[in-house]
């Protein structure tokens, strides 16, 4: 069966997920080891993801700002000496000059800086000292403040969107008076991290807190949502903090209380960053390509005019162009619908193939008999072929007008039923021992990407801690398995731990992860 | 006389900037030298200036994209040896990982890169080296893509937005196939950059070209919009750059025309920056701070309930919510108005001038009475005094509203033609011989921020080059001049040029310049 892209997920996932990266026109790898190119179209994704993300983010109380790119080395090191298992890759700037020696281009000696500054890996420690000198009373509380940035993480190993040295997020910081209301922010933003990736990029996830060696370092607790590639694996999508007074202690960030007494703020942060584009290639692409929910998608309705270089064609490009019109005026996801017509100087049957690759939600094949007709030829990309035909439907304009917005919502609902379906049939449940689980992911653990499809195990523990929960940590790490995290809103468990045997207080999912 | 300053822009232009900056919580400085921390005020100024830009760069067939960080120092180095006059100073990341030695965290040497990375400056060569994969026949002609970044250049002396060690831009970079669709591309920029300046900012500017010894280097020609500042020194406020075939040669961005033979693009770039936002700060600040531009205001209107701890204020804080939502679902400026209440636990008198510091274009205080009778009692920023008075009126609520986008509408207008006026009447024009111009910038030039508002000159010249050139820099140096730009849209000229007494070709701006 022939598809549009020369390899398929079952082949080498890995690689489909490569061909799709390329092949949609989403990004591509730069001269820069371990940093992308992003092309326009995943730029248009990411900036309809941001759009909706900060939207939320403005609704519930934060502000937008804005901190310098590059972080002092004492900075850092203040943070390395009270956090343990801080990562210490990352980019460092030792000179502020170039300089031309016997017409060779070189750092220049004489400009090395007093102390290096680091590009920021994340923002804690600089915006953590602004807090210091931004809150002296309970009044100035809380700070709820986010940035958009670029951050950068010296990665060994990359792949596109999902680790890369450089990447954009939005990093989440904010201050309050006492701890109560500091976990409330941090459930909070998970909550709209989950409303995000499932009404907007159509993701289920699952909520839930990470176990303790999986928390970001110096967090009391680190909350995750979780999604499920097609590959079985979990992908973390974005994660929510609550960093008790920790941080607030090594840099000092006190508040007078309504008491009169010093108090050291309980502070939060929370991210999401381009990685979601990962996460929705991997769940939603198929072997043609990517498919996109229609409310990240750059251009929602593409309409193709089939052009022969005969009289007709002005016919046909005039009907094209006064359909966009009409649709650009309706409002789909509430939202103004986003139609195109493609007029690029190519083969019509190229082009309808570009925009199945790239995942338009719908294309529109319009040729002379069908501006004659006053009819559109559709193709739905979430549904594009049955067995090997490719499904084409000719509707009135009119109709397909009148129908479009409520299309494109079905649409949407339609990618996320699937993917809810999908994690829904994959979470396996009923274990009682940790063989039993290492049976079942078994052997394939030998060779990761090309292992047969396996989902999620959700098993009871008894959440041990230390030196017993880096033997746990162990057991799973021998078939390339991790504790995602332990879901929000369980039911009380009867169980044993399936690692200590010690009667359960909760499940955990357990799954190989991205 | 008091004001809401404690310096005036007549004391001294710079600390009033600096003032106003701070005062109304645009930004600060940050530990890291020459690095501003941009605060939420400022930074919903700078994504207000991002939206209107943004969606011009759309319209007129710009796409967004994203490109490293990085760049390899080869790449600057090819620049280098094409390019004269070339600036080195930037920031180099020449190491990826820290390391804990006696328990203090230094640079690992272990980790030092094979190859310098140079963080951005600009990044024609990184966009370059793409194009030249992109392009292979006329038919993929022209690219036009656009990207929002932070840039860094090593700069000696800062000040805040006007030139800082970092910045946030967006840089266009197109390929053409000829020079026509290239220069053309270059003045259309040019032009929506006008058009940002004067309808969104209130920022009225001349369009034109910069001369030979002002050109971004590599440049065939560069235009520029310059706008004056209240202590009349030039600020440039954006530039366009048709870069003729010199990228396109270094980096062989090459495509085969229509007849078949290889050819070089013809490359642009251009570019605005954060800077824009000193420009805005330096045209329409008073010695009471900042008055933005409604356009440009992140809230519009500003209610202050004036609150006093007893029974009625329960009426009032329901009144000022009740005006914030009628006022929310109001257009002004072809986008919805933007109306805030300040209900932070502060005096009213204080909130009031918070606002006025920071500039929000109408502040309306709303107490128990004005709650009982349906009325506002208004303060237009544009308008604040009557000598020394504060000028509020009472209006009724109903009135108000019916008005309120007309009055956003007026106050745009108001700012704008209030700096037109300054810009027209303080170009000086009819000199005949550069003594009568040195004659009247005169020994102010000694000292230079303390200096009486001079305006800019206006002057025919015969556009001298090469050493020539340098020969005029070097006179107007002296008295801290600069060229600035030859202004667009010229009559034709029958004078002498000032500099060397041959016929003039054309009339060129001459000023003091941020």
């Amino acid at each position: 069966m022939k598809r549009a892209l020369s390899i398929s997920r079952e082949q080498n996932f890995a690689e489909w997920y490569q061909a799709v990266v390329s092949e949609a026109d989403m990004a591509e790898t730069s001269p820069v080891r371990g940093c992308m190119i992003v092309k326009p179209w995943g730029w248009g994704v990411w900036e309809l993801i941001q759009g909706a993300l900060d939207k939320r983010i403005k609704e519930t109380g934060h502000e937008n700002c804005y901190f310098p790119l590059f972080i002092p080395m004492s900075f850092i090191a203040q943070e390395a000496s009270h956090v343990e298992g801080f990562a210490k890759e990352m980019a460092v700037v030792t000179h502020h000059r170039l300089k031309a020696v016997d017409g060779k281009l070189q750092v220049d000696p004489e400009s090395r800086l007093e102390e290096p500054l680091v590009v920021r890996p994340t923002s804690e420690t600089i915006i953590g000292d602004a807090f210091r000198r931004w809150v002296s009373s309970y009044r100035d509380l809380p700070i709820l403040i986010n940035q958009w940035a670029n951050v950068v993480r010296w990665e060994m190993r990359t792949r596109m969107f999902l680790r890369t040295t450089e990447f954009l997020w939005q990093e989440g910081h904010t201050a309050h008076a006492d701890e109560a209301d500091a976990l409330q922010e941090t459930l909070k933003m998970l909550e709209v991290y989950r409303e995000i990736a499932e009404d907007v990029l159509a993701l289920p996830v699952v909520a839930g807190e990470k176990p303790e060696n999986e928390r970001f370092p110096g967090a009391n607790n680190t909350f995750s949502i979780e999604a499920m590639m097609q590959d079985g694996k979990a992908l973390q999508a974005g994660t929510s903090h609550y960093l008790g007074t920790n941080f607030a202690k090594a840099q000092g960030i006190r508040f007078q209380g309504a008491s009169g007494d010093l108090e050291y703020c309980h502070t939060t942060s929370w991210g999401v960053s381009t990685r979601l584009i990962g996460g929705v290639i991997m769940t939603h692409g198929d072997d043609d390509g990517l498919r996109l929910p229609p409310a990240i998608a750059p251009k929602q309705i593409v309409i193709v005019p089939m052009l022969r270089e005969k009289p007709e064609d002005a016919d046909v490009l005039a009907f094209c162009e006064k359909l966009k019109s009409e649709l650009d005026g309706l409002v789909a996801l509430k939202a103004p619908l986003r139609a195109h017509v493609d007029k690029k100087p190519a083969r019509a049957a190229n082009k309808r193939w570009d925009w199945v690759r790239r995942g338009a939600p719908i294309i529109l094949e319009i040729g002379p008999r069908d501006a004659a007709n006053d009819v559109v030829t559709l193709i739905r990309r979430d549904r594009l072929r049955d067995g090997d035909r490719i499904v084409s439907t000719a509707t009135l304009r009119a109709e397909f007008l009148a129908q479009a917005p409520a299309l494109l919502a079905e649409i949407q609902r339609s990618l996320f039923e699937e993917a809810k379906a999908r994690l829904e049939a994959n979470i396996r449940t009923g274990y009682t021992s940790f063989d039993e689980i290492s049976d079942y992911f078994g052997k394939a653990a030998e060779d990761d990407e090309a292992s047969a499809f396996k989902g999620w195990v959700r098993a009871p523990w008894s959440r041990p801690t230390g030196a017993e929960l880096e033997e746990v940590e162990a057991r799973l790490k021998a078939f390339k398995l991790t504790l995602r995290n332990v879901p929000l809103g369980q039911a009380p468990v009867s169980a044993s731990c399936i690692f200590t045997g010690r009667p359960a207080v909760e499940e955990i999912l357990i799954a190989r992860a991205y």
